[in-house]
């Protein structure tokens, strides 16, 4: 299986997030990628390969034009106020305000389009942003070309950003724009199934009332972990979109057990809707050790994941999410990689 | 003119505020009170009180009881959650996600009911915010009792929080406190005029279907001030609350000019509506040189605005609120209650 990465990743870099009340070291930060890509190397899987420049007709036409305008924009502007630090969200539209009013101030326009203020804005954050996207694009377009399978190595991740906010470290929603382009080049039905530990709530917010689009996902239950305000197992689509959003969320604790049962009912949900293209948004944070989750998946697990993912036989784009326990993203990773080419 | 004061404002003091992207020391400190006590000793005004204890019943009635009990709790469920730094919230339920539904984890609680990041909650803020509420209360007693008017010198200030949001400094609603007491002591129609360079977005969410309790502010127009997503002139009450809350957003650089005039307005239409008691939102930061504010008052305005408001003669309950040019916000603090008397 190729994957497509590219080094600009390393151009979003914050120093800081907010965590506990305090500030500290990001978990989402570069060495996650590397931690892969020596994975990748020492079990031969050494074909990857950097992508094409990113494509942004099929970018600004599933995301918000002003949402875009704002993430490349927004460093300079943070910068031209006098902002001392990065750009960390500190006032979003809450309950009981205004949903639809956008601020012409820099601090309120970095409020409205955040939904969470963990997540860091720095220089390079567009830049890199765009990189990530542009591996999901080229590991769509090797896929569309004819391969059963690519891996887009996609840092920053997408799953939490929606159509017009960034948060939980999630810029542009990856996993969504393959989807889009998957429907784009003549796939009738995606599915996108999200095994990352956290819900995905930006591609579920995406494709709610769509019919073409099936959305599935396997996450803490939201009442215990982030993003907490979605993820509920009752948020089932609206509209013609009603009955394709497939939530599963489940408790601090949770093993390999419940959580296959989950994945298979997924699984056969997504097959019997008749699926052409999958997207797997491939978090490995539901690993037992990830120091912000709370799932207990032991290495060997993500393995057996791959390979009951692979039986759909379906032309399928890895897009890389989360994964926080260092030195086993890369092993968990590829883990789910081998298990889906070993069917 | 009697003052109500508590030391135990001084258990609330955070080290962290979250701006710009940094952590700074939060502009709402404890010696701002400091710099008032001092101004009204120096003019005389010497009358300074302790408040009674709390009276909690007016308080629970008026506020959501599980926002009571979180904000009574939450410093000892962080703790016991081993979180290391100040109550800070990352997560508030944002645009597209669940606005009903309350977290069991300490963190998303915090979100829920969190309406901006830049306000910590420590070890002592619960404490310290029902003094403040005592303080209010007690002035109000004072007014009840005969008194024309009498200042309660709150710190944690209140005009940010809603039922069941804190968030801008601002923990309980002091002035909605004093205004709902009023109206339990008879009075029919109870006004709160609102000065501080911030909307009151909290005490306008508390009154904002209710014809018994006009709310009107002066205020940074919210496409450029916090709090962002509140304080548009279109937002005028809703059923029969519709025609009592009046905004007066105004851009940056306003001056005394066209500020008063705003002020007159409200003045004239509490007149007009025929309001038996009085609520001053007292903040200070309209002030020219205050650091987070873009008004351009001088000290002698802040005179000349309490000679305004003392000639509406109603029983009159200042609450203090904002207010960050720390040596100035005494002068311009005792000014207004200076003015006032003077009519
Ligand atoms: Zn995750
Ligand atoms: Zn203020």
């Amino acid at each position: 299986m190729r994957t497509f990465y590219s080094e600009d990743h390393r151009l979003h870099f914050p120093q800081a997030e907010l965590s506990g009340g305090e500030f500290v070291t990001p978990f989402e930060r570069p060495s996650r990628v590397e931690y892969v890509l020596n994975r990748l190397r020492e079990r031969g899987l050494s074909d990857i390969m950097a992508p094409r420049p990113v494509d942004m007709a099929p970018i600004r036409t599933l995301l918000d034009p002003g949402y875009l305008c704002f993430l490349e924009t927004a460093w300079e502007e943070w910068k031209r106020e006098g902002m001392a630090g990065e750009i960390i969200a500190a006032n979003v539209p809450a309950r009981g305000m205004h949903l639809d009013r956008i601020p012409t101030n820099i601090d309120g326009k970095v409020g409205y389009y955040c939904h969470a203020s963990e997540t860091a804005i720095t220089s390079g954050t567009w830049a890199a942003a765009l990189s990530s996207a542009a591996c999901a694009q080229s590991a769509l377009g090797h896929v569309a070309a004819g391969a059963d399978a690519a891996f887009a190595l996609c840092r920053p991740p997408g799953h939490h950003a929606t159509a017009d906010q960034y948060g939980g470290y999630c810029f542009i929603n990856n996993a969504a724009v393959v989807a889009q382009m998957f429907r784009d080049k003549g796939a009738a039905r995606v599915a996108i199934l999200d095994i990352d530990f956290h819900h995905g709530n930006g591609t579920q917010n995406l494709f709610y009332d769509r019919d073409d689009v099936l959305f599935a996902s396997l996450h803490g239950a939201p009442q215990e972990a982030y993003p907490y305000f979605l993820g509920y197992a009752d948020e089932t689509g609206i509209g013609k979109g009603d009955g394709l959003n497939l939530n599963y969320p489940m408790t601090a604790g949770t093993g390999y057990g419940a959580w296959a049962a989950a994945l298979d009912d997924a699984i056969g949900k997504i097959t019997a809707w008749g699926a052409d293209a999958l997207v797997i948004s491939l978090g490995v944070d539901a690993y037992k050790d990830d120091p912000i989750s709370f799932f207990k998946l032991d290495s060997d697990d993500f393995t057996n994941a791959g390979r009951r993912i692979g039986r759909m036989k379906l032309p399928t784009v890895f897009c890389m999410e989360g994964g926080y326990a260092i030195e086993a993203v890369g092993i968990n990773t590829v883990n789910v990689l081998e298990g889906f080419k070993d069917i």
